[in-house]
């Protein structure tokens, strides 16, 4: 990449900002495994990532806790940029949970890295409080996480789910941090699932 | 769509929230006329409504004056929805401009207002402000609005430029809006702009 930012003043840390904004480019190309509403197509993450943080300003009166929105927002602009080098990682693909953490802890180092050291430490730490879903903000940007592909897949007729054998069982253990993190959505979600158990959009739990 | 709410306490206003979440999905079909780096298609506005409050996070320390970051993030996440209804408009289309904001504000009144009333005043009033342009939230959210694009072209070869037969005088009246945000970010404008013209990535002003 050139370096245009020699003859700005404090080009050099310009420079980084500029290379990393560059660099996020590539997370339009990364694809879930949710389908756009109306389209015939996988949702990709950068689009994904404009649109929790809209749900969290929407939803936030519904947090069981005080929340520092901001942060909430901050956190979900950063939160997949990791899947630029470590691809997304399907909610419910155990193989790739195994090293899921490792190969996310690596791509955060280099990615972020790109940023001058104070920037990149910050957007480190608020990817790690994301992950770690502690604080209240953690928890309930984590819960957006959650219940916005599940509004996807019950708005696409429980395409993903199906091409995918996901049934009831796991998209409510899935789905269980959306009620730790708010009473109100977690009801919504217990609505959603059980709806699109009713419509057939989503198949019981295996028995046995 | 189906109402689930009707079971849930105050199921009719987060009726009306996930209805307006739910259309937004609409934005991810809104195509713009930059390309994304590196990949052979068009950016769509979704993705580009992420990675402007991204880059506000990151430029936020050029602004020449003080800004409240959040009301930007907040701004930059809704500013282009009004697309949804009024498309697009491309930056240097003259034609598409004449009735733009007539085509946007009708826009504005059907989508923010699937929102409960409240939510729908605090949408529609933080993009009236994001397109009057005054506040200096609104003076750094356009800037990074017309920077972002520009690296796109810059780092695209100019291909945008080229095919709509843009020149480096109507880039820098567009980009002049950023030195107004940002002296730094200005300086920055003409460089990218000089090296574009150097490379030939973008053809000089007609002569006459």
């Amino acid at each position: 990449m050139t370096d245009l930012t020699d003859s700005i003043p404090g080009g050099d840390r310009l420079a980084r900002q500029i290379r990393f904004l560059v660099e996020t480019d590539r997370l339009k190309a990364v694809l879930r495994r949710t389908y756009v509403i109306g389209a015939e197509r996988y949702e990709n993450s950068a689009e994904h990532s404009w649109q929790l943080p809209l749900a969290a300003l929407i939803l936030a009166e519904y947090a069981g806790e005080a929340l520092d929105l901001p942060r909430v927002l901050k956190m979900l602009l950063v939160h997949d940029i990791i899947e630029i080098d470590a691809g997304d990682t399907y909610c419910y693909d155990e193989a790739g949970a195994l090293d899921k953490a490792e190969r996310e802890g690596r791509a955060a180092e280099r990615i972020f890295g790109l940023l001058p050291a104070d920037q990149a430490a910050e957007i480190h730490a608020l990817w790690t409080e994301f992950e770690a879903g502690i604080t209240a903000e953690a928890r309930f940007a984590n819960a957006v996480d959650r219940l916005m592909p599940l509004l996807h897949n019950y708005y696409t007729q429980g395409r993903s789910w199906q091409e995918h054998g996901i049934t009831a069982d796991r998209v409510l253990e899935r789905n269980r941090q959306v009620g730790k993190a708010s009473a109100t959505l977690g009801v919504l979600v217990q609505a959603l699932v059980d709806d699109a158990l009713a419509r057939g959009y989503l198949a019981p739990a295996p028995e046995g």
